[in-house]
C-alpha cells in the first residue's frame, strides 16, 4: 500500500490532485503514443511515480482511466473560441479535433477505445461518461452562446448540430472508415448552418 | 469437402447462388438474434445446410460473412423510397433504419462489428466494402436524384448529407451511447436540410 519511492518528495506524500494530474498526463502520454492496449496501470504507475494501489482506487479499469486521461490530454486543444464568429470558431474548433485525430494520434487510440466500448459496457460508461458526454457539454454551451445572440435559430436542436458536426467526422472514421482531413471542416459547418435544400425552399 | 447431405437436393448439389443466399439468410438470422460472436462458420454452415469448407472459399472470416449478411438482411428494410417527396422519403428511410437498430434487434450486432473493427484490419476492410460503402452509395443514389431535380442545391456535397443523417444516428449509438428513438428522425432531417443557422442569416 505504500507509494513507490517516485511518488515521495521531500519528506511528505504528493497532494492528491498533484498524484491524479501526474498519473492522467502519463496515461495520456501512453494512450497517444502507443494505443489503448498499454494503458495498464502497472505502467502508468510505474511513468507516473505513483502507486498502483491509488490507481486502482481511483479508477475501476485501466480503459475507465484511458477515456479520462484522453479527455484531459484534449482539453486544451480541444477548446471552443468564441470571437463572436460563430462559423469561424466552429471551423477552428472542428479543424483543431480533425488535427487532434489525424495529425496528433489520437484516431489510433480513439477508435480503440470507442470499438472496445461496444463489447465491454463498463469501459462503455466510462467513455461516455468521462469523454463523450462531458464534451457534448461543453459544445452545447457554446452553441447555446450562439443561440441567444441569435446566431442559430431559437428552435435548432443543439444535440442534433453536435451529431452533424463532430457526429459525421466519428462516421468517416469509425462507420465508412474512409480517409478524411481539414479540408471537410467548412463544409460540414456550412451544411450544419445552412443545410443542404434551395434556400427558396 | 463434400456437401452435408442437408446440401443435396435430388441428384444434385444446389446451384452456388442458391446456396450463397441460404448461408446469408442464416448468417443474418443468428447475428441478430444471438450477436456477433454466435456467427462462426460451424454455425452458419449447419443452419444453412452447407459445407463449412464451401463458407472458408468464399468468406475470408466469419466477421466478414456476418458483414455481408447484415447487408443482405438488412437491404430491404432500409430501402429508398422514391415518392418524390424528399423529405418525406428521408424520413420514412431513417425511420426504418432506426427501427432496425432499436425494434428489430440490429444495434447490437451493429454496435459489435463495427466495435470489432476497430481492432481488426481484416474485419474493418469486410465491414466497409460489405455493408458501409455500398449503403453510402445507395443514398448517394437518392440523394443525386433529388439533386437533379433541384430538390438539394447544385453544390450540396452529398456525402456531408449522409454523415449528417446516418451519421448522426451511429454517433449517438457508438460515441455518446445515449438512447435514441424515430423521434429524432424529424427534426435531423430538417436540419440537414435547412440547417440551424436563422434563415436571413
Amino acid at each position: 500500500m505504500s507509494e513507490t519511492p517516485a511518488a515521495r518528495r521531500g519528506r511528505g506524500r504528493r497532494p492528491a490532485a498533484e498524484v491524479r494530474a501526474a498519473v492522467l498526463a502519463a496515461a495520456g502520454r501512453i494512450l497517444l503514443r502507443d494505443g489503448m492496449r498499454a494503458v495498464t496501470f502497472d505502467r502508468v504507475a510505474a511513468d507516473a511515480g505513483a502507486s498502483k494501489m491509488t490507481l486502482y482506487k481511483w479508477w475501476p479499469s485501466p480503459g475507465a482511466l484511458a477515456a479520462e486521461a484522453y479527455f484531459a490530454r484534449s482539453r486544451d486543444a480541444l477548446d471552443f473560441p468564441d470571437t463572436g464568429d460563430l462559423r469561424a470558431d466552429l471551423i477552428a474548433q472542428l479543424s483543431a479535433f480533425v488535427r487532434l485525430l489525424k495529425e496528433e494520434g489520437a484516431e489510433k487510440p480513439v477508435s480503440e477505445l470507442i470499438g472496445a466500448a461496444q463489447m465491454d459496457p463498463d469501459l462503455a460508461r466510462a467513455w461516455s461518461e468521462s469523454y463523450a458526454l462531458p464534451r457534448r457539454e461543453l459544445a452545447r454551451v457554446r452553441l447555446r452562446g450562439a443561440q441567444v445572440r441569435g446566431q442559430l435559430r431559437a428552435d435548432a436542436d443543439l444535440d442534433i448540430i453536435v451529431d452533424q458536426l463532430w457526429g459525421a467526422c466519428y462516421h468517416r472514421l469509425l462507420v465508412l472508415r474512409v480517409p478524411f482531413d481539414e479540408s471537410i471542416v467548412a463544409r460540414l459547418v456550412d451544411h450544419a448552418l445552412h443545410g443542404a435544400a434551395p434556400r427558396s425552399a
